[in-house]
């Protein structure tokens, strides 16, 4: 990686972090250039700008995760990694949620663009979800059973966080990983 | 009501809205007190003064609603309520969210005291549920079936809000009234 684009990957880390950590709307320009230690002129000119260099690269990590568990053969075992990914971060959504989650709350309640910037990651995890319900031959309703999967994952992120409590995001993942049997 | 009481339910009023709308990091003390048209200083010095206030009405608003309905005889009527107290509100929902979700999504990621603030009503809710479930002699599970009814109904929320789509909100709902007839 040249120098250069180090030093914007930096602040989109830095960006990406602070954000999570403490909400887009509390987040300055100047928080995320002290943070990387980089000036922010350079790169970026508006939060806005730095907002959709997050975006893009969480949607590259998000790829990056989805073709990793395309490697597993058994789909059932993929969508229980999907759970468990949540399960390794509980202490981490206990302090602070699901970083794409509060993401599209605070965004959504926004106007304009900026609204729907954070949808299409959301979008992505249901249609991936989607797939493997899919591949597992229930095309009828892979929609429903994506959403809800999706759904319940985020309620009980935000319960977590709610009650700062890394418990009830495995009971809840647990019990998500019984209902996937039944499925 | 006393025009001094008048006075200070119109900030809060103001405040309530603009905190759902807009939320509680972007809202100002100017913003509560140009939409209520009645100076601040008199009733709240602190953001955080007002934001306990706001969360008090709400609490009050939560006790009202339950104790509605338990005045229904039949309990699967009551969840039922409860379920489609959403309903009602899903083009609120796709435009700003769950009120008491948002809420505990924003807080949730702050620190000190203030992080603990709208879990009171979460737990509030959770607890009425888990009442209900009791109620129906669910006592070794009321726990879990309770925490899975409102993460699901939260987890539909946030989705319905990230997709500006009501209808998804009506088809959760639809689909746990069908999980309700089953438990």
């Amino acid at each position: 990686m040249s120098k250069k684009n180090d030093k914007r990957q930096r602040l989109v880390d830095a960006a990406d972090d602070l954000i999570y950590q403490q909400t887009f709307s509390s987040t300055t320009l100047a928080d995320i250039a002290l943070k990387a230690d980089v000036p922010l002129g350079n790169y970026f000119k508006t939060k806005d700008d730095i907002l959709k260099a997050v975006v893009q690269k969480r949607e590259a990590d998000l790829n990056a995760l989805f073709s990793t568990w395309e490697q597993i053969p058994n789909i059932k075992d993929r969508l229980r990694s999907f759970i468990t990914q949540f399960l390794q971060g509980s202490d981490t959504v206990a302090r602070f949620g699901c970083a794409m989650g509060s993401m599209c709350q605070e965004l959504g309640k926004l106007s304009g663009d900026i609204s729907f910037l954070a949808a299409g990651l959301m979008k992505k995890t249901v249609n991936w979800v989607e797939t493997q319900f899919k591949s597992l031959g229930k095309a009828d309703k892979s929609g429903t059973l994506a959403e809800y999967l999706v759904a319940a994952l985020q309620g009980g992120a935000l319960m977590t966080l709610t009650f700062k409590d890394p418990a009830i995001l495995k009971s809840q993942s647990k019990n998500l990983e019984t209902w996937l049997e039944s499925v």
